[in-house]
C-alpha cells in the first residue's frame, strides 16, 4: 500500500519523553478523507498510553484522539465531506461496521473491537494506529466528524473526547428540561459534564473534595456545589439525583453517592477503571430501584449529534493553547491536575519542529 | 379505634415456634375492605421476621404478605370493590400518597415509608401491622387486588410478592418480544421470573449451580439452562441477556454474571441485600454500558397489572399446601431449600385451630 510520509511526536518506550518523529500515514483510499490537523486535545488517556500505564502500549506511539482539521483530499467515493471542510476525529477510526452495536450505531461497543485512533490495530498498513500530534491524518469519512463553523475551533477539539463521552450517558439517560444531574469531580471530563447537562435544560449540581472549586463550577454553570466531605451536606442531598455523571479516574467509594440519587436513578462511571472499593452496598440500590453503570465515549452518530448541538448552543470546552513542544510539560501539568480544563496543542507549531 | 378479635398465628420471641393466638384488627372504616383470608403465601420474609434475622421486628408477630381472599365488608366510601368480590393483599398496607414516588404509582419507594403487611406501623391501631397468618385483614382499598376469577386461588397467592417482585424489574426494563433474559437461582422468585418472563414474549434462560435443576426450569418454560460452575458454558453465554433477574438471596460473584450481559444490557438483584462481595469490577461494565440495579416488590398498580396478565396468560405459582399448623415444619424445609417452589397456607386450617 502506498504511503505518504508524515511529521508527528511520539515517544519510543514508556520513560521517554515525546519527541519528533516521522511517521507513514496511507494515501486516500475511495472511502477515505485526509484531513490536515489544525488543534489536537490533551486526554488523560494520551498520557496513560504514552507511559504504557494500561499495558499494551506499542512503540514508537502517537497519542491524540481530540482531533480538530480541514479536508484537504478525498476518495472518490466520499459523500459526506469535500475538500475545504472542517473534520473532527475523535477516539474511534475503524470498527466492524456489521455486528449488531456498529448496527445500532455504537461503535464505541464494537463487538469485534473497535479501532483506537492510537495504539489501535490498523488493518490497512497492519500495525498500530497514529494519533493526532501529527500534521494529518487519514481516515474512512464514516469516522470524520462535521465541525460547527461558529466555534473556536481549538476549543472544539476537547469535544472529540471528553465531550461525547459526558454526552453519551446524558443522552442514553435521557437527561432533558427538569432532570436532576450531579456530576462527580470538577476536570476535563466534568467541566465538560456541566457544561452539556446544563445545555440540555437539567439542573445541575457538582460534587468536588475541593472547596476551591465551588466558583470554577458556578462559572461552568452548575446551579450548586456540594463538597463532598461535608456529611450534612451530603446527608442533605440523599434522594436528589436521577443521573450522577462519576468522572474520577481512581479508586472511590461510591457508597455515598448512591445515597444521593433519586428513585431509580442511575450512577455512570466514566472515568474509572478497576474494582469498586469499597464494595457496594446493595441495600440503598434495592430501596430504590438504583443502578450502578458505566459508559466509555460514544458512537459516530452521537458524536455528531453532540457537535451539532454544540454548534447551537455556543458551548465548546475551556482550554489552555500549548505548542507541540510543550507536550512533555503538559503532561507533568495534568499529573498534578493543573489544567482549566483541557491542554489544546496548535499543530501548526508541529511545523517548526 | 373500634376493634375486633381475630384468630392468627404468631411468634412472641426469635426463638419460638410459630401458634395460634389473637390478635385486634380495626373495624372497617370508610376506605377499608375486609377480607376473609382463604390462601396465605409463606415467604422467606416472613421467616427472616419470625426469626428477626434482620432486626427490627416487634412481637408478637404475624407474618405472611401474599394474602388471596374474599370481601366480606366495605367501607361507606369504598368504589373498587364489593362485597363476595375476590381480593388479594400484598406486601404493602399503606403509603403516603402524596409524596412523587406514590404520585408515580410506585408506593414499594414511599419517600415518607410505606408499611409493611405485617411489622409495619399501623397508623390506624399504633402499633405494629399484622400479616395473613391470620383470620381476616383490613386495608384500604387502594391496596387491595382483584384476582382474576380463573386462577387456582391458592396458586395465585404467591403472586402477591414473589410475582410483582420479578415483574416489576421486568416491566421497568422493558422486557417483551425479541428480549433475553437470564434468572439466576430457581426458588420462589426464579420460577416466577422464568414464567413471567416467558409470557412477556422473551427468550429465557436459567443460571443454576445445580444440574438436576435443568428439566425443571425446562418444565417452567425455560429456552436454557446454564450451570454456573461450568466455566465453557458461562463463557459461551458472554454478551447474551438484555436483562438478568438475580434472585440469589445470600453473598455471591456477579461479576461472572455481569460478563454475560449484552451491551447496555443491565442486571437487577431482588434478593440479595448487602455488600457485593467479591468487588465489582467496572471494566466489563465501562467496556458494554452495563448497570447492575435492585429492586424490591413493586407498586399496586403494577401489582394489579401483572395478576391481570396472569389471569389472561394462565400464569400461576407452582405450590405446595399445607395446614397453618405445619407452619414451623415448613420453615425448617425452607431453611433446606426444600420447596417447589412456595408453601401456601390453606387458611380453613386456622379455623380448626
Amino acid at each position: 500500500m502506498q504511503t505518504i510520509d508524515t511529521k508527528a511526536f511520539g515517544t519510543q518506550a514508556p520513560d521517554a519523553q515525546l519527541e519528533p518523529m516521522e511517521i507513514k500515514r496511507r494515501t486516500v483510499t475511495a472511502h477515505d478523507v485526509a484531513i490536515d490537523i489544525l488543534f489536537c486535545g490533551v486526554c488523560h488517556s494520551d498520557l496513560h498510553t504514552a507511559k504504557n500505564d494500561w499495558g499494551g502500549t506499542v512503540y514508537p506511539a502517537v497519542p491524540g484522539h481530540e482531533i480538530v482539521g480541514r479536508i484537504t483530499e478525498i476518495g472518490s467515493a466520499v459523500t459526506k465531506f469535500k475538500v475545504g471542510d472542517l473534520a473532527g476525529v475523535g477516539c474511534l477510526v475503524d470498527s466492524c461496521r456489521t455486528c449488531s452495536s456498529c448496527g445500532d450505531d455504537l461503535e464505541q461497543y464494537c463487538l469485534n473491537g473497535s479501532t483506537g485512533t492510537y495504539n489501535g490495530k490498523d488493518k490497512y498498513l497492519n500495525m498500530q494506529t497514529f494519533g493526532g500530534y501529527s500534521e494529518r491524518v487519514i481516515v474512512e469519512e464514516h469516522f470524520a466528524l462535521h465541525i460547527p463553523e461558529n466555534l473556536d475551533l481549538a476549543a472544539v477539539a476537547p469535544l472529540l473526547c471528553a465531550g461525547v463521552t459526558t454526552w453519551s450517558p446524558l443522552i442514553h439517560w435521557k437527561v432533558g428540561p427538569g432532570s436532576k444531574v450531579a456530576v462527580i469531580g470538577l476536570g476535563g471530563l466534568g467541566h465538560m459534564a456541566i457544561k452539556l447537562a446544563k445545555g440540555l435544560g437539567a439542573e445541575v449540581t457538582l460534587f468536588s473534595r475541593t472547596p476551591s472549586k465551588t466558583q470554577d463550577a458556578m462559572d461552568l454553570g452548575a446551579d450548586a456545589v456540594i463538597i463532598s466531605t461535608d456529611e450534612e451536606a451530603m446527608k442533605a442531598a440523599h434522594g436528589s439525583f436521577d443521573l450522577i455523571i462519576d468522572t474520577v479516574p481512581y479508586v472511590h467509594d461510591v457508597n455515598p453517592y448512591v445515597l444521593t440519587l433519586a428513585i431509580s436513578g442511575t450512577l455512570v462511571l466514566v472515568g474509572y477503571l478497576g474494582n469498586l472499593d469499597p464494595m457496594i452496598n446493595t441495600v440503598p440500590l434495592i430501596l430504590g430501584r438504583k443502578a450502578i453503570a458505566a459508559s466509555v465515549i460514544g458512537g459516530i452518530a452521537e458524536t455528531q449529534a453532540m457537535l451539532d448541538f454544540c454548534g447551537k448552543h455556543n458551548i465548546v470546552s475551556e482550554i489552555e493553547m500549548i505548542k507541540m513542544q510543550d507536550i512533555n510539560a503538559a503532561y507533568e501539568r495534568m499529573l498534578k491536575s493543573d489544567v482549566k480544563y483541557r491542554f489544546v496543542i496548535d499543530m501548526e507549531s508541529l511545523k517548526n519542529s
